[in-house]
């Protein structure tokens, strides 16, 4: 057995993890776009949405758990952990977003949630794409620097649907109505406030490692 | 005089400091269930619970500015200013949310927000706990993991608390009571989240010191 | 051409860098200051201080290249990474609840809302003072040292402007306005927030450089 047969199972475990958490991020957004696009049975929907985000969970206490018992990892332990924490953070503030049309009995959803959505499950296909450059070293500085870019691009379009969506909910003359949205959009803007935090890791990481 | 002599004096500073700071997060929290517990002389009660807090910052100050002066700490120094801050926040979220009782002029609060000063409560105790193990070079990492779990599960508890008192909260047809409930209820929800980030910091330090 | 020729360059465009931050902040908060002392041609002023923003926005990505493709930086990379971030963020809450003025079509802004923007004023004064400290390898730590405490002062006072602005405004019996006129409060009083993570950014520089 070589040295390096003794390091491959750590170097490779992260990136595994990774790569399952940006997989879960792609699977929340799918479904939380599905959920607007048909918004019907939302319970059941929900319970599917909230099972991916307790698969979330569980990968990300794997991540922590194997942080604890490896000695030599393949990025920095703060590295690590901060990645970890953001991405389990999108499919929070998903899940969460999407609890509030259960807890605040939503009948009718508007376009800007579902552009929310979309916008979201944009993201995290930008986030799969730069967490699968770790894998191999950041041979293709290029391809994560560009998924950095697009997702913060698509911060800023979830920040300018925002304005959009309350411009147009002040329209309404009903408080309690415009509480309950308002809060619904602010948790989708806050996910993509996540994936700009998980593209400013992955930023961090490009810059000390490549 | 040893080198051991030389040392000792920092390395025990800051667990005095932390642990001062735990236990200050547990007497604002046991403050806060008696404020709900019985909810009259509110002005003064809560004079009581800002003093803790300001007793709260003096003792981050404190743990800063020894910091700023000492060479070798026991932790590394970014560990010790993020258990410090986050400690600290802890104590001004409850802070923050126990003065809007104040702002709003709340005549009666609900049973909600006294789960949430319960839940706060437990959560200090297990920082407590937790705290405590980092003195001994955390001898006993299984009671500082077992403490830390606790904190994560507790927060959940708090998380789902929110969505129970906010599904209450918008059978109210007043919308300015509502927007009052609901900021005190987070501001709690978000001292919950304190408490978790400490847990993550402590689960830092074990994974770099264990 | 000597090695101190070859490093002097990258030593020196990162403190251009935060110190062009800095002097942005102060710009956004001087016409936000303006604004609300000539509450007039408000999308014409909201523009100017978005084209800070936009500038704030370059500047910050020109620190994150320049981190890229050099190798040895005056601070830890991730000293300049948290500093240019919060910099960053401290313009982006003062534009951002700037932009809430056209969002919610607010025709009267009150002495609260300027009272904020004075603080967040001097807050970003005292930024640029303890930014430029960084330079000289900070030979006046006392300087660097009060202007952290003025910023946490500062913080404190947005804090109570906030208790007293939303006291106030509950006075109120329209939800709607209630909503409005919290939601741009809550965000200068986040910009005060920014401000203070600037101080805890540069306290901590101070701690491992001094």
């Amino acid at each position: 057995m070589s040295l390096k047969d003794l390091f491959t199972p750590q170097d490779t475990i992260f990136f595994d993890l990774f790569e399952e958490q940006a997989e879960i991020a792609c699977d929340a957004s799918a479904k939380l776009v599905d959920l607007f696009e048909n918004y019907n049975n939302v319970e059941a929907k929900y319970r599917a949405l909230k099972d991916v985000e307790h698969k979330g969970d569980a990968t990300a206490h794997k991540a922590f758990d194997e942080l604890n018992r490896t000695f030599i990892t393949p990025l920095e332990p703060e590295e690590i952990s901060r990645l970890v924490t953001s991405l389990d953070d999108v499919v929070d503030f998903i899940d969460e977003g999407a609890r509030l049309l259960l807890t605040y009995d939503i009948k009718n959803p508007d376009h800007f949630m579902l552009d929310f959505a979309k916008c979201l499950h944009q993201a995290a296909h930008e986030i799969r794409t730069g967490v699968k450059c770790l894998r191999s070293s950041i041979k293709e500085p290029e391809v994560l620097k560009g998924a950095c870019i697009e997702i913060n691009r698509l911060e800023n379009v979830a920040d300018e649907l925002l304005t959009s969506a309350l411009k147009n909910l002040f329209k309404s003359t009903d408080p309690i109505e415009i509480i309950k949205f308002k809060d619904i959009y602010e948790h989708f803007e806050t996910a993509a406030d996540k994936c700009e935090e998980v593209a400013s890791v992955l930023t961090a990481i490009l810059i000390r490692h490549s």
